[in-house]
């Protein structure tokens, strides 16, 4: 390869270099093992690009991706409609769907509040949440509505916010449970789960 | 999400999960980060990449990867034909033109021997880099070919067998030195590169 920038590779590099988890090393690495079977991989995989650039959409309601406008989730009939689980990204939607633990609705933020990045409440959907649980009233009233949100600093002070904006008005807002990981040792606990696990005890029989 | 095959989310991560380095789960947050900036993002990646597949060609001498054949290198008149530096890949090519030590033309393997993995001599670049050789007295001879594969047991046993291909027709055969690397620190130096760098020691002034 020469080194100027007009090069494809290069410039294929420069953009794989960019994506979360890889750098440039780990982007030429991707780009020589797709050049091995060009056919076979390269064009695969622009084509599954261009497709999800052509057909996902954010669902209006949910704020979910999905090939559809409402989303499968807030389509599907089946669905619980008085539950609503607030979550951080369409990620968090997904590994709550591969549980399979939750029937009901999401509604996805897009972030957390953070000063430091400069997200506001603005910048999150709050507001389409609150208007949502207000026009549920019409139809299935939400009754639940889950702060399924991460166990951060910034993840418990948008938790915080957004019980505040939906206020007290005969809506049980909860928040998952902290604790000791399924299949994790007590010795490699840090200390803010482990007291979590002590305090929220049960009784085991 | 719904988890259904046909969705063209699922499908793009089906596609990145398999390339090297990357999982289900970072080729999930790949695609929820392209998913933020799709215009910006997607789309100039599956150009990118269709670009590479459309203008990218193995160089028919060396087997480098460019988008002329002879590539850039083997098409260089200031580089010096009588030296051909052996490499595994092209990632190693690329590493050795980053150093901006040598000059001189390149041949590329296209991997190394491996009983393990079926790999014989049939299956790399070894009849051409001979022939190259031999056809080289018609204009400007060959005198040096140096062979900087990889220091594994795979790479020397190639190093090995390309060695024996190429005969003691009047050409000198050289492989990168052992040592210490430079920054390195004795105490976390393997013991086989100790003792090689202790062999090849040299006057210090």
């Amino acid at each position: 390869m020469n080194f100027n920038d007009n090069n494809p590779l290069q410039r294929l590099i420069a953009l794989l270099a960019k994506l979360p988890g890889l750098g440039p090393r780990s982007a030429r690495r991707v780009v020589l093992s797709l050049m091995k079977k060009p056919e076979a991989t390269l064009r695969p995989l622009a084509h599954a690009l261009i497709e999800v650039a052509d057909n996902m959409k954010s669902c209006a309601a949910c704020g979910n991706l999905d090939t559809q406008d409402p989303c499968h989730i807030c389509d599907d009939a089946r669905r619980d409609r008085s539950m609503i689980c607030v979550i951080e990204d369409v990620g968090d939607l997904w590994a709550m769907e591969r549980s399979g633990i939750y029937r009901g609705l999401y509604h996805v933020l897009g972030g957390t509040l953070s000063a430091l990045d400069g997200v506001g409440p603005d910048q999150l959907r709050i507001a389409s949440l609150v208007r949502r649980i207000a026009e549920s009233k019409q139809t299935t009233p939400v009754h639940e509505v889950i702060l399924a949100l991460n166990a951060t600093l910034e993840g418990q002070t948008t938790a915080h916010y957004v019980a505040e904006q939906i206020g007290s008005s005969g809506i049980s807002i909860t928040r998952l449970a902290h604790g000791l990981p399924v299949g994790g040792e007590l010795d490699y606990l840090d200390d803010g789960t482990l007291t979590a696990a002590f305090t929220a005890r049960q009784k085991a029989s």
